[in-house]
């Protein structure tokens, strides 16, 4: 397997089609801010997605369902920042629809044939002029090249810094090579419990839609759902898989070739969870919190993202102070069957607490390691088997002033 | 009933002596913190509490529990700050007893008599010297003057900047007066889910202690479980209630003085955990977040604690900025059977959102709203009866500073 870290993203699978271009949707009167990106194939895909479980989700989100439903063959999608197009009621999914008539229209394609998805702020209806012109913009400007995959990739970012994109490759028992590609955006509302805020993969596999879908399932949880910046779950959370079959290369269930391609797909979703972390909003620390020996993988969740959202500890981290006492007390009311005299804490695999009393002479140690950008917390239960994995952030001033107005 | 807000506290309680004095449980070398405080009723107390439900929880809060389940009359309490002697295992409970022991002894008083409490920081043993020169102290100070009681109040003061006290009376049907009065202490780590970090209540009412303990339950229940600065549950909350019956009024079950009684126990508990609230680290708003129309009250809770917890709505709140979004989103991920198509939101009494759709006409008025310290969010679900009520604060750039070290 070749992990290509700083991908063009989606452009580096063959027979897919990009374009990212400018529409104001933000109503700024900047049409240098690539807001509007379409990816198509003209060859059907197979397509699986995972959505957002909040109870409050966005007129494209109730659409792609209703589209993956259907189990028509798909062509792509069709996405713009700067509007989430959410709580914005029957109007709000008539637009969803048009966005996603007026996209097929202008590919040539049956209508249907495309995902829809949004991202931005919530409550405003989506300015319907800017995203007509926007279609027709993008479908003038589609290509295969880097820079179509990169302004793709760019034109779906809000606070992000920069773009995300990754490209995994394998060769298959037969000899040929199976690429995958994906592109995602995060920043900021990100505690995803199905998916992230938004992100796009594509392969050149032939693979079944049932398979497909089961297997983005085990990666999501695995990834992206295993991820935190502030603890707040989106109303657009979305990511899709779309295989267009152009390698000729079909992945047959339980074959080695599937158990390389669910790699590669994991890989792909590891890596873009990975680095909507990393540029979460005004984080300065990467931390991941292990949690193990608890009593069922359920609870190994509960206590870690009880830690990992905790505001004291998370401005304990940002002050790279080796507070572990607020961790503790985290794990403690996250009620998950804890027996406080058992307690292990590691930062990294220096030992912090053993059986709840704390290993006092390792102090030094703790301070050098909470000063690294990136360092590993490990809680062992010692009560059961259950465990889980959260990659969270620290929490800064500037996330907060960042947050105060939008 | 009368209520006076800015009393002495417990001193105003007949019957009650108290002091509080400064033993440098932080070894700073400043003896002049107050931070050992000590009440003693020279007659036996009914006596009842409601602790943590963490599962991390300090060794006081065990031996509280302990004390209270010999049903053996009480005398009183001893509490210190600047330290939580909490995770701190065997030695640390056993430094616990070792402080009740003290007390009782300095006040001429049987074993297990007195109520112990800590607070401050997290896994660090409790200076002993000090802590038996505090008591010794202490007891020789106590009395039953405005400056005794202020001084046993501000000696349990962490990062509050004011004491937080409030004293009730009533006249009972015989016409006699029963008084009760409490002190707290707040300010962070505090999201109650059985009481607050600590608040010591006393009255000279003659009461049962079942009776005594269902009242207090159900007032926790109202007051202080329904508040959270930060989202973070600590491992010492207590609160305890000693009545001393001084008053010779015996307060029997289902009476008229009943009702009174525990509406004055409800007055103190609202009284004192609004000021927590008032009082948060850092905090410029005070927003009451009322959840109504729920399918029942635990699906409204939920939601309450989404918004009032939610980083990005805490955020936009420090901003003045009417971000209804961020809430509806919040409500959303509480995942607790929500339509949102029926959604209405509103700011004190203005219409935000109405059947999932803004009423954006009242921007301006919204914009006015969030500009007040203290202001109202009212959901309304629409789908059931539920309703909870929960008091909650902003997020600042300064409680992320204060925070990035202890």
């Amino acid at each position: 397997m070749k992990l290509t870290d700083q991908s063009a993203g989606l452009s580096d699978v063959p027979g897919f089609l990009l374009s990212g271009v400018g529409c104001d949707i933000r109503q700024k009167g900047d049409l240098n801010r690539l807001d509007m990106a379409l990816c198509i194939s003209k060859t059907p895909c197979t397509a699986a997605g995972v959505f957002t479980t909040n109870e409050v989700f966005a007129a494209p989100v109730r659409l792609c369902r209703e589209i993956l439903d259907t189990k028509n063959p798909l062509h792509g999608f069709v996405a713009n920042s700067g509007n989430a197009n959410a709580c914005t009621g029957k109007q709000g999914l008539q637009n969803a629809r048009k966005m996603s008539e007026l996209a097929c229209a202008a590919a040539g394609l049956e209508k249907n044939s495309l995902f829809v998805a949004s991202t931005g702020r919530i409550g405003r209806q989506l300015p319907m002029g800017n995203i007509e012109k926007g279609i027709a913009d993008a479908a003038k400007n589609l290509g295969n090249s880097q820079s179509h995959g990169n302004a793709a990739a760019n034109a779906i970012l809000t606070s992000d810094t920069h773009q995300k994109t990754v490209t995994v490759s394998f060769e298959t028992q037969a000899g040929k090579t199976v690429t995958l590609a994906g592109m995602a955006k995060g920043a900021g509302m990100i505690e995803p419990h199905m998916a992230t805020m938004l992100c796009f993969i594509a392969t050149d596999a032939v693979i079944e839609q049932s398979l497909l879908q089961a297997m983005l399932k085990r990666c999501a949880d695995r990834s992206f759902n295993c991820i935190s910046v502030d603890g707040d779950m989106s109303t657009n959370d979305s990511v899709v898989v779309l295989a267009n079959g152009h390698s000729g290369e079909k992945i047959e269930k339980d074959s080695p070739d599937a158990t390389q391609f669910e790699n590669a797909l994991y890989a792909v979703c590891d890596n873009l969870a990975e680095k909507i972390v990393g540029d979460g909003e005004k984080i300065s620390k990467i931390v991941e919190v292990k949690v193990g020996g608890a009593r069922d993988n359920a609870a190994a969740e509960k206590i870690a993202r009880a830690i990992g959202n905790s505001l004291l500890v998370k401005s304990s981290w940002a002050g790279e102070d080796p507070n572990w006492g607020r961790l503790a007390d985290a794990a403690g009311y996250a009620r998950a069957g804890l027996d406080q005299d058992k307690l292990d804490i590691d930062y990294d695999n220096v030992p912090v607490l053993r059986g709840g009393c704390p290993v006092d002479e390792n102090l030094s140690q703790w301070k050098q390691i909470v000063k690294k950008r990136r360092f590993s917390i490990l809680v062992n239960l010692n009560v059961g088997a259950g465990e889980f994995r959260l990659l969270s952030t620290d929490l800064t001033e500037a996330y907060v002033t960042f947050n105060k107005s939008e």
